[in-house]
């Protein structure tokens, strides 16, 4: 697998993304790399590492686009920036098959839909981050924000696409599907839901029904659909409460001195809960719908969670994703067929 | 204060909600309260107490509505049910001042609306639960599920609605406002949102701006303004997301030896951040709107819960919490005359 790789988006690039580059061509041996943006700048960084020169390739680009801008216009004007340069190398190279940037999410956004382009029948691509669960599973919440007005048609794609995904990477045969509602019934739900739970019951899918956001992490289910408003909640609520929990346990702690001597006895097992829940460990989240593979890598990423997201586009991409995509999509035409 | 009370209504009832009205009697001696079910049982359960008598009625409506019943039907059918009752009481006798119930949130939304009626000016009565945050203060979401599908003048109107509640029972002068979005960008959000926000921008209310669902439980905000949908989904991942992690934490230290023996020095501190996260010990949610102050408390209540519930439903009316929205409400036209 070749993956272009934006070394100029993210808080800590270029330093952690060049980094993270090397570490996950150490990782597998038959991943190369192709890595956007100023090539004397990224020359230097990767001086500081050895490693398999010959799977590498730099191409110079050497504008930047900050996170202060106009994601659509920038990615219009900087022909020349990291993203935009390694949206074009994905487009026009057959032999690149992904492409991860740890930029701005409306510049990856905008650059994938305009640059590359839509996988052909998707209407709207899609963010799909995997959570950690209870169960120790994993679960992929489509959208999460890319699109914040939806119709019932795009929820029904979200399905599908995350259907492939949790395929393609994970090996589920058959992810169990379910809409974020505000109730189990089936009749619960809005207009946009209620419309959306219609189609997906009709699907060749494994559909399971409404599900009440309480219940988004307990590892019963694969894949959760939602507006990209509503999954962007979602996401960031549960974000900030394990975060929050995690502050009142330990302010709980230090608020005695007991409690501190059972601290020490703890700290290693507190330390797991923590990693278990930090989702910037599972890598980025995939844009599902593009023509080729894309990974938004968390604009935090450090060079571990960088390289992390560099062999998700690999796997995605050997997982064949695209083409399950389109698979995927066919069902609906089936389905409205077999309707008609 | 005056305080109708559904006694049939919630998963423990009679026993924990006639315990509950015996203790909230206690805690108040200015409270008087009427017990609404069947008589019979109401005051062979009142037995088991020593409480004053004088501040006691009991009303007889023998019929219960289930949860399994379609809420409105039930409210028009069930006429002798202790819920139905209970809300005619309501609207009837001037001498009573407010409502709690523990019912099913559908049935005490239809009976509010239908039998007691909607405050004059709101559009739509919103359930406005208050929660912990990681300051100790507490917030306010509105709407949490009422209304699953908005336009943005229920929005503003639920902002001033909370505005009015926080005053009227949390004594804060100038409640913080923030409109629950993708972003914290005045730009960012959906096509409800985005509306919203111009709206409430325009109001002479103590407006933040948009906030983004990890901030909810900061304790930087007093109000959060959201469609019932996404109100509901907030909710709901906050609450999953807390048990999670406290589970993940037991889990854990009991994966251990050393880890468990630090949890015995621990175990008090622990237990306060459950209590602190847990939101059913701050009462039930009002829902704002109404003709007079409805407090729907959680179905789960026990006599403890149910208690503050009842507590809170007469501060809420001796804050002259309707009064107050009336207010409130009146800046909406008073914003809308300045644009014109």
């Amino acid at each position: 697998m070749k993956i272009a790789v934006d070394i100029f988006g993210g808080d800590h690039s270029p330093v952690e993304t060049v980094k993270g580059a090397v570490l996950a061509l150490g990782a597998d041996k038959d991943l190369k790399l192709v890595l956007t943006g100023d090539k004397g700048v990224i020359e230097s960084e990767l001086k500081k590492y050895s490693y398999d020169a010959a799977r590498v390739e730099t191409v110079d680009a050497p504008e930047v686009i900050s996170c202060d801008e106009s994601p659509t216009s920038a990615i219009r004007v900087k022909k020349n920036s990291s993203l935009v340069v390694a949206c074009e190398l994905l487009k026009s190279r057959d032999d690149i098959d992904g492409m991860v940037s740890a930029g701005s999410t409306g510049a990856v956004l905008a650059g994938s839909i305009f640059k590359v382009g839509r996988l052909k029948g998707v209407q709207r691509p899609a963010l799909a981050p995997v959570l950690p669960t209870l169960k120790g599973s994993d679960v992929c919440l489509v959208d999460c924000g890319a699109n914040v007005d939806c119709k019932p048609e795009y929820l029904v794609q979200f399905a599908l696409m995350g259907v492939s995904y949790m395929r393609a990477v994970y090996g589920i045969v058959n992810p169990r599907v379910a809409l974020v509602s505000v109730g189990v019934e089936d009749e619960k739900g809005n207009e946009l839901t209620k419309e959306a739970f219609a189609r997906l019951k009709a699907l060749d899918i494994n559909f399971v029904g409404n599900m009440e956001a309480r219940d988004a992490l307990t590892g019963d289910y694969d894949v959760l659909v939602a507006d990209g408003f509503v999954g962007n909640v979602l996401l960031k609520t549960a974000e900030g409460t394990a975060k929050m929990v995690m502050k009142l346990v330990k302010n709980a702690v230090m608020s005695s001195t007991l409690s501190k001597i059972g601290a020490l006895f703890m700290k290693k097992s507190l330390r797991k809960v923590k990693d278990d829940m930090d989702y910037n460990k599972k890598g980025g989240a995939p844009l599902l719908g593009i023509d080729k593979v894309v990974v938004k890598a968390h604009g935090s990423s450090n060079a571990e969670s960088f390289a992390v997201a560099i062999a998700q586009a690999a796997k995605m991409a050997e997982g064949g994703l695209t083409a399950d995509i389109k698979n995927e999509l066919a069902k609906v035409v089936a389905s409205d067929n077999a309707q008609a």
